[in-house]
């Protein structure tokens, strides 16, 4: 039987590749939740608290080169830190669910395995910095990579500026991030569902409800 | 016998706690190598390089509960790696001597021990980061507490100023700073001399030149 909500509030993350729709579904979520009258908070990374998107900015500003793999990896996990001990930790502490767009398995396939660093590695940084914190369910939106940079392209409401976009897009690094989400599953079984994201909104919100709705015995309370 | 400079070039750092002159000396050791004819970079934690001094600067300015001490370490800890990539290896690889003001050890004594990390976790930090680099030889200046607050304070000419800088030094703060720094050189006594730094500049200043210069055969070559 899945222990009731109160005993502990769950703590769900979203990853998957570009254009996976993640933050479309996580408003989905929260609508559902809402109605459900369930206390929850969504968040994001990088980013999701003050200081955190101040390391965030840090980060993405400047030159491609501004900063080593190694230090990216340290800036984010330095604000993931930030926001797991003013926004996460809290909300979860007083009961309330928490759902988050990307979390450590983004640095993991982003920094990790696309920027060199070193999958394990990052791996035991997280370990290092988050103790026993891991998500309660990660939902991994997974979707062949032309379809997602098509999906983000398509976003673009400038042409040029789209076109633009996709001579940018590495495709064979968002292979390797597709792959490395998809090994993450793999090895956390317990932790990790592969949704195939590769359909209409709806029908993948309907499946993403039942999976969290099952793992947390939601409707059962509601 | 002590192995040529040419072979490996010196990477040296200077601790110690406020007042104990860290920054006076290292002039000092500059001029006497440049005396020599030894090429060296001299630098300093935190900063020492245009992101890591960037960090630094986050790090340092707002509320004093800006940011966590888990935080704190790993926006160090960034800018560490920023300076060791960008500035101390590149200088170590092309044949220069290396002295830093500050480093790792500090970040094992001010947020391991003095904002409660933990000295273990901030060491398994450093090491993940920085894997197998670490200074052949770690100058730790070692003064009473009270006698090296009292020069930092008297550096100010302010004198209301100096009062209130005093005012906020927690004392019993220091003594753990001072005894992390002797541990670490008990735990690691091939790289580490303590070196008794209540003593007149110029006579301080002579003993570091002969700890090096006989650590590194310097006046052999020079």
């Amino acid at each position: 039987m899945t222990p009731p909500l109160a005993n502990k509030s769950p703590f769900i993350t979203l990853e998957g590749g570009e254009g996976s729709g993640k933050s479309t579904q996580i408003k989905l979520l929260s609508q559902w939740l809402g109605d459900l009258g369930i206390d929850h908070v969504c968040t994001r990374e990088p980013g999701g608290a003050p200081g955190a998107e101040q390391i965030r900015s840090l980060v993405l500003t400047g030159d491609v080169d501004r900063w080593t793999p190694m230090t990216e990896v340290l800036l984010y996990t330095a604000a993931r830190s930030d926001h797991v001990e003013r926004v996460i930790t809290p909300a979860l502490d007083s009961g309330r669910m928490v759902i988050c767009d990307r979390f450590y398995d983004s640095s993991i396939a982003y920094q990790g395995a696309g920027r060199g660093v070193g999958v394990e590695k990052v791996r035991d940084l997280q370990k290092l910095v988050l103790g026993d914190l891991r998500p309660d369910l990660t939902l991994i939106l997974d979707l062949p990579v032309q379809v997602g940079l098509g999906r983000a392209v398509s976003r673009e409401t400038d042409k040029a500026a789209a076109e633009d976009r996709f001579e940018r897009m590495d495709v064979s690094l968002h292979e390797t991030f597709r792959r490395v989400f998809l090994e993450i599953a793999e090895q956390a079984p317990d932790r990790c569902v592969v949704i195939d994201a590769d359909r209409e909104v709806d029908d993948l919100q309907h499946i993403l409800r039942g999976i969290i709705a099952q793992r947390f015995g939601l409707l059962e309370q509601a």
